[in-house]
């Protein structure tokens, strides 16, 4: 057996033309362009990175992004000061406020700050406080878990009374992950590094979330056939020659690297009914998930 | 084997044995009386009898009670006008809105309002994501979740590593339940009536905590030999004679009732390693963890 291969650049790309098309019937008739501001503290290369990608997005759907790039050693009390002040423009429609912040930021003080309705990221206490509760809705859910929520939809699992399994406890992935997955009627195991013996657990799976980043740790075996397995992780690994030594890259002097999941894909592509590569799986639904916010957040801003 | 029974209600008199001194020892130093607000609104006759119990515990601990009293029909505004009056009041360290509301008020926003320095019942969605999120911590735990993971400890059962199935994903005890309990570094399943095979899923447990409502639903073939097993239900049953006939009350002219968890006790006591009774198992702990709350508000809002 081989798995179905979910395309999650394919997928991501659907969402982001759906976005498109909406933005731009919205701009015909006469409502505004959603805008996304983009708060990013000191100079991170990886968070700056994420931040060009959110902008190139945001400019390809159409919609505007206001970036604020703020020096690393800015005060809690002026960092407190932009976002109010961003609460309070109409012109911004989503506030993304790029983690980690620097370590003197206290970062639950800042989120807590954004409005509920511009915070695109899902991460304000009362949206995370929501998606625990029965009954109640969030207005935006964390980027990424619903990326993988969307990638088992789209590619028709049946969530609801499945036994799924979410790999890692993490505020940005593990733990939303396993509120949405119980909000959609799945029976939600959460497991992570306490957990006494992982490939037990996971045997009765049907639906396996893994984003506890270590670099291929799912094995084949760990996995009930047919199941569908979505993976999260995103490790650099060395490339190996065939004597499996490390190769090493001509440009850079530096060992080659490849990007790995947390699941072994080779072995368990075999046995998954469903699998996500990596790229080209999660990856570029988070991106696309935070547009679909933006979008949603314009709407909710319209009344 | 026979199970070691959690005696909640000498467990529930520890801790409030406990309050009482403390509560002693800070009036002896100077410190205020702690107080508790307590909001009831409407004549239901059951949410009359807990407010009632959690005044009268107030009174036994040396605490102080306000009882505000409200009819039915009050309006929003009116109702989010008191609990403002709460939140600036010196003299209210806890405030207590009494569940369930009638169905004209929003719930979701009174409990928002509650400050959650003085949300005593830790349903405050700021408390509740807090719960949900590594790294940080909600300033009060619900109490009826809190008192499950008390008497485990006070039991002397592991927690860190242990499987954990919590039945039922209420927001008042299972979602909470299964949120602290991986806090507390436990494999966590939330299980519901989606479930497709609930005895299979818990069959692995070693800790079982049952909050669905219904009547000796967890059979003792479903428990694993020496788990530890925390009865949050209560139901009323019918009592029967010998030969099955409900048994007629000479008082009422009613059938009589007894109270029983959702745990057949008298199977599961041969499996389990630990069981809590019904009643006098889960039960006294609510109020004890709500004394044990307000205590903890006063000594928040000394600083």
């Amino acid at each position: 057996m081989t798995a179905q291969i979910i395309d999650g650049t394919a997928i991501a790309l659907k969402v982001r033309n759906e976005v498109k098309e909406k933005v731009a019937a919205r701009i015909a008739a006469g409502k505004s362009q959603p805008a996304l501001a983009t708060v990013l503290v000191g100079e991170r290369i990886d968070s700056a990175t994420y931040v060009s990608m959110k902008q190139k997005a945001c400019a390809e759907l159409g919609m505007t992004s206001y970036h604020k790039p703020l020096p690393a050693d800015i005060s809690q009390e002026d960092l407190e000061k932009l976002i109010k002040e961003l609460n309070a423009d109409p012109k911004v429609n989503g506030i993304l406020v790029q983690l980690p912040l620097p370590s003197h930021l206290d970062e639950e003080r800042v989120l807590q700050l954004i409005s509920i309705e511009k915070d695109v990221d899902g991460f304000s206490p009362i949206n995370l406080g929501r998606l625990a509760q029965k009954g109640r809705e969030p207005l935006f859910v964390p980027c990424t878990p619903y990326g993988c929520i969307y990638l088992l939809k789209e590619a028709g699992v049946t969530i609801k009374g499945a036994n799924a399994v979410v790999l890692g406890r993490s505020n940005i992935v593990g733990m939303p992950a396993a509120l949405l997955l119980v909000k959609e009627d799945a029976t939600v195991t959460v497991v992570h590094s306490r957990t006494k013996d992982i490939p037990a657990v996971m045997k009765n799976a049907d639906i396996i979330i893994a984003a506890i980043g270590r670099a291929q740790m799912v094995r084949g075996d760990w996995i009930k056939p047919g199941a569908a397995v979505i993976d999260v992780g995103i490790n650099g690994i060395p490339v190996l020659d065939d004597k499996g030594n490390p190769v090493i890259s001509e440009k850079t002097g530096k060992p080659k690297q490849k990007l790995v999941g947390d699941v072994n894909y080779d072995e368990a592509k075999e046995v998954a009914g469903f699998i996500t590569p990596v790229p080209g799986g999660v990856g570029p639904m988070t991106i696309a998930m935070l547009m679909a916010n933006t979008l949603r957040a314009a709407e909710i801003q319209d009344k």
